[in-house]
């Protein structure tokens, strides 16, 4: 029995910027818009994908606020609250339960290195506590390959035991399947999410709720299909297509590769920027990937029509 | 010939926090103002030991300017300006400059890892020419054990090739001495200051300026002494004992022990305060770190006069 309301297709949606590396507010709710006709359960806005750490605070709640006031249900959105000082993540989660969004994406903080349980848990209960609503609902992000901070499966149930109603899933990037199945064995109800559709299916038939994936952001409705039918008979050739897709696109840097995409498809040059420490896609890299991506015969739908 | 102004011991001032985490501005310039008089050349406020990704923008902000409204000589300042977003990097840069600091101290972006040299050059040449101002110096701050992102030989030269009167020094914080005698190599002129005094006597003799030190918070005095003396007769000996001090405290989880010895010696159980995800160190551990301490006759002058 989950305690969140997610289930299914979330996207990390990308974050468009514009010369001045400010986000493009407008383009940024059309293709929220377009991510949801296009199959999305839900939006994890803010992530690792979005870029959201290379995003400054203010700039991040102009963005969660124009979505809610675009008419985006408030309660598809899983923003991330991902920080390194605690009241700044306080700040971002208070706004969210403001604005009525159905979780938050909790980074841990990540500056620090080789911190300790106790030091993790004391920042999510301060978050907790601080936000103080019942409203909130926290999905944690284990993500070490960026953050360098793994959630310990012993952290996990700590924090499940001590807020079960506020603690109810996490996203799961860390890419190893003994890590997902531990957490699905020793938390029954608790809501995964793994970070990748490599893992859709196979989650899915171990109790996952659905994922959260960068390349759902070229790739939604597929994935969003696999999410209805898993357990029909093409399941399995279903999941061999997205994985071959998946694989085409992380053969290159996934953000950058995957702001390439839909700069192409939504014929939209402005796209591709990125802001630093990352890079866009070369040009030579982005022929290639756009080469082998028509090979499969891959396409994207094109954008919301409208400014 | 040195670009920048600073030479000797910075030391990376501790941040004092009250019950709620907020930070004790009060306490905090008293006690950059008694460090300076226990001989401190430069204070490198904003670092890691001074848990300032632990602290919001705002109160950095709040924390630079108390300090020089309360008379702290503003030459002898380098804050750290390190962010995730770069346009808070530049808006703490920006200030330091305009507050009229030594020099700034400058992390690269720390969420994303394995990113491109091109990506980091972006990022430092955005805050550099976003800053806009003649005035700024800026020491790039390479401590790959906790930013998981090292600084290479390859671009700290290009930085230096491409703004010559800007980037002129690092603080290295990587404990490898094959890099510190790369880049005195490779950059004669560049202001290099080990991250800790382990490596104070041999770095003057190879031509380090002094050291920028998370024990110099509480052990500057001698410290500045070696920086002072190092070419007379004793100076192995004082080598020896700062040595022998700085291992004793990094025995113990650095920030939080460095707290506990101040809060022990300048009486303010206050100061053993961190923020998560770091925890205080434990009452066990703080016996021994303090009982080992006595037995090498340590110990640290009493705080400043007054509130």
């Amino acid at each position: 029995m989950p305690k969140g309301s997610f289930e299914g297709l979330l996207v990390p949606a990308l974050t468009p910027f514009a010369a001045d590396l400010s986000p493009d507010v407008g383009r940024f709710v059309g293709f929220c818009r377009w991510l949801l006709n296009e199959g999305a359960d839900g939006l994890a806005v803010f992530g690792t994908t979005s870029e959201a750490n290379s995003i400054p605070l203010r700039q991040r709640e102009e963005l969660l606020a124009a979505l809610v006031e675009k008419g985006i249900p408030a309660g598809r959105l899983m923003p991330g609250v991902g920080a390194c000082a605690l009241e700044d993540a306080v700040r971002l989660a208070g706004l969210a339960v403001e604005a009525g969004c159905g979780g938050v994406l909790a980074l841990p903080p990540f500056y620090y290195k080789n911190v300790t349980d106790d030091g993790l848990f004391a920042y999510f209960a301060e978050l907790i506590e601080r936000v103080g609503d019942r409203g909130l609902k926290i999905y944690l992000y284990h993500i070490p390959p960026q953050s360098m901070v793994p959630l310990g499966i012993g952290l996990v149930g700590r924090l499940i035991e001590a807020y079960p109603d506020t603690v109810v899933g996490l996203k799961d990037s860390g890419g190893e399947w003994s890590y997902t199945e531990t957490l699905l064995r020793e938390f029954p109800g608790f809501d995964v999410f793994p970070g990748s559709e490599l893992f859709l299916l196979p989650g899915l038939r171990a109790g996952t709720r659905g994922c959260i994936s960068a390349t759902a952001n070229i790739n939604a409705a597929a994935i969003r299909k696999l999410v209805d039918t898993w357990r029909s008979e093409d399941a399995d050739a279903q999941q061999a297509r997205l994985t071959e897709i998946r694989q085409t696109v992380q053969a290159f840097p996934v953000i950058p590769a995957v702001k390439a995409i839909v700069a192409h498809f939504h014929d939209a040059p402005e796209w591709r920027t990125v802001k630093p420490p990352l890079t866009p896609l070369g040009e030579g890299d982005t022929r290639e990937l756009l080469g082998n991506l028509a090979r499969l015969d891959f396409s994207m739908a094109p954008p919301e029509a409208g400014p």
